[in-house]
């Protein structure tokens, strides 16, 4: 235990050096090529062995350095968000990916993405993003009610007419969803609904305009929220210059009052 | 009458407190489970029944709640329009749902939109959201007045070539609101008409323009109106804080003042 | 002329008062309503000739109307451009109607448009968006050069193998227009084109990039613009107050200031 | 070398003259006349020969301006970006035209945008919103991941039922591209693709909802960052008057301390 400190530490600085970091993200950028090139159709099967066998080289430095992290973290790795990302974006890897597993494979992918967690700028946009997202709970909310309750009215206004669109609850909600995006919500959905059921536009025109303005409003206020705290913070710096130069002339005051009792007392002796 | 009196007020408190809402909001869910099962495509009958006699207490559940309420509230019921919301929803529900009213039937799911009322964060959104309507009815009537002048000139000059998308008011309006979310507008209207009426892209085009513009006018305002609050709340705040701030300055140099001419009254004696 | 002028006054007492506006709005609206009459599918031309006669009456009191306006404000007339508005709405409806000119007609129904030159509450809110325009126009005359310059583009390098999309200037720009509104572009335009002209996405996908982000940008600043000025009116009040509360400061401190050298003068004394 | 200075010097006045400048808009704007009728349908041989004679002179004045600001500006000419658009989109137009070089023709219509390089105000905008452009650097490269995972995924998961949409990277991005714009999403490709594969929704809807997300942010961002500069300042404004105010009140608080001081050694005396 005495003989194996030392060495923790040094795990430690070797895992938050910036050349480790640096050389995760070369990983990272090889790894994401030879996963486009796997995709290249008419691949010979030569190739396309060599390129599994570096992503499996791949695979395995990437176990190694969640691995360290873990040793040296402890109980900590879970603190941070983005670890917790990087360890399942590689526990996925190590899945199997046969049988009905297969769709798994291409979720390897993925591993790309942890260029977000490595590279600081682009994990701090990510982290503004997704830091007004508790905020949005409520909006969030509202919008599944929405889609629940419109979903059960539409599997059972038109379900029995249009089983391939509002056959059951998940039909349902999918197309819903499409005609929220606006997809050819009218002359591939209602009109030829509006055929059967002359008044439909009555449920489909007012779950358009609640649908997209509350979407809207989730995206914006996201937006928003992040962009917002920069601007907030500069009036807030100003707010703050003032308040001290204000409180600095108070104390000048203040000094000044006790000049002139000073005086006073003077004058009176 | 002096036997009533501590019974309601005792209604009262029990209407109002954190249990009685949230039992409100367990039995919400539940009809909302129980309203999305009834869609299964496929349920047993008995099933079937089994979920509507279910549906049948939490109605009378609701039922007697509203009656409390009203009974608690009486003639100050209608001043929460929350409580207008979830009695006409209860209503809804007692509709006979035979023959010409069978469509009522799915109605009832709008039951579950009563969590919008029961859950006071969800309130406080909706209610952000609809105080600002009130200041936007101006852009609201240019947008209503904008589509019936369109609907009208639409079926003029379009109505007798397409009568299935122009060949009434209601027809036209329905198709320029199709227009105005983009939905298939060139390709599956405006081409089609424009090779009978070669100049048909006078009308769509303006339209198109004025029309989204209006509405994204609408939309971005009600969000921003409904953000802004809060920064503007933030603005004010610190505004009192500078003016309290000077106040005071103002105050202590008139104490200033005084001591000096409390002084000047000293050196002529 | 001497006689004249106490008439002519009384006439502008009369066209300014409220009952004369809100007289108008009535006939604004009547009209309106058989306007839309008029519309409906298979009307006897019986009701049709009553509707045009109804028609007649309206047009009358609205040329009568903008004639004592013209006699009242003559030379001044043309400086509030709703009264052009007014105008032209109301000279277009005495254009002859037959022949060629059929299509006029329909320019009739521009007069419910009135109703926003007529209720100031409407005008408000679009002469807020309107003032914003002047400031757009260099990004407005970007979203023209775009234009032109796509459109020749697309002229030359597709008009040979889809002469109904792009055979010339009109059509191109049309179709660009269409692309920008992102209506069927892929599926209906570009994957066509793509078979022919392998590489035309790296025409169509940097011009749907460039022209939605201008588009956007222009609608945007319109919006904001027309909000924000009162954001900052109210930032600009606070302003003043601080400013003022400041100038009392500094006064009151001059005051002082003056105090103080009067007890010096005596001491000396 | 002597003789040359003065020459050179005259050739800078000249140049940097408005006259010049208003000499060169004529010619551009005479030039996009002459490019957009070269693209009408049956035009005579001979008005093409005669307007591609015209080309030839506009395109020869344009190389003897860059010439001389060449010429003039030396090592500093690509200092200004803008003078670098100028020269490519000049040399674009020497570039030979015939084979493989055909689809250059269409590039020279290019020269057209140099009016944004010429007119300062439509400069001034590009320039605004070129400059958000750096900040957002961090923001496009999350959108390029998100464009580069997916299509590798789409091209694992469905490239070998639909090789026309996901057969290679290329056609899936093009295809998640087309998604993320709306173009018919649903009806075009993901119902289809569902059919084979019932649970490419699962993939689909949540790339939408993350990509047109993160495009909506860039977009808005930008718009936002170029408008907001203008609030800021005017802020910033306010806040330095008030600090400049402050700093005088704080020096006249200063000289009565003074003042002050003066009168206590008076009277030790």
């Amino acid at each position: 235990m005495f003989l194996e400190l030392p060495r923790l530490s040094k795990i430690k600085k070797l895992v938050e050096s910036k050349d480790f970091e640096r050389g995760i993200v070369a990983i990272i950028v090889a790894n994401a090529i030879t996963l486009g090139l796997e995709t290249t159709p008419g691949i010979s099967s030569q190739t396309l062995t060599w390129l599994q066998w570096l992503d499996g080289i791949f695979l395995a430095i990437f176990t190694v350095e969640i691995g360290l992290k873990l040793l040296v973290y402890k109980s900590h790795f879970a603190r941070d968000p983005w670890r917790i990302f990087d360890l399942s974006v590689v526990l996925i890897s190590h899945l199997p990916t046969t049988g009905a597993f297969s769709v798994v494979r291409s979720l390897r992918v993925l591993r790309t993405l942890r260029m977000i967690s490595v590279i600081p700028s682009l994990r701090r946009v990510v982290n503004g993003l997704l830091s007004a997202l508790p905020g949005l709970g409520s909006v969030g909310a509202i919008m599944l009610l929405i889609f629940y309750v419109g979903s059960i009215m539409a599997t059972k206004l038109f379900g029995e007419g249009f089983p391939e669109w509002f056959g059951n609850l998940g039909a349902s909600a999918y197309t819903l969803f499409q005609i929220m995006t606006l997809e050819s919500w009218s002359m591939g959905i209602v009109r030829p609904v509006m055929e059967r059921y002359p008044f439909a536009w009555l449920f489909f025109i007012p779950f358009i305009l609640v649908a997209t303005f509350t979407m809207l409003n989730l995206f914006i206020a996201v937006i928003v929220n992040a962009m917002q705290s920069e601007t907030e913070q500069a009036a807030e710096n100003r707010a703050e210059q003032g308040h001290d130069e204000r409180l600095q002339l108070i104390q000048e005051m203040q000094d000044l009052k006790e000049m002139v009792a000073a005086l006073d007392r003077k004058l009176k002796d």
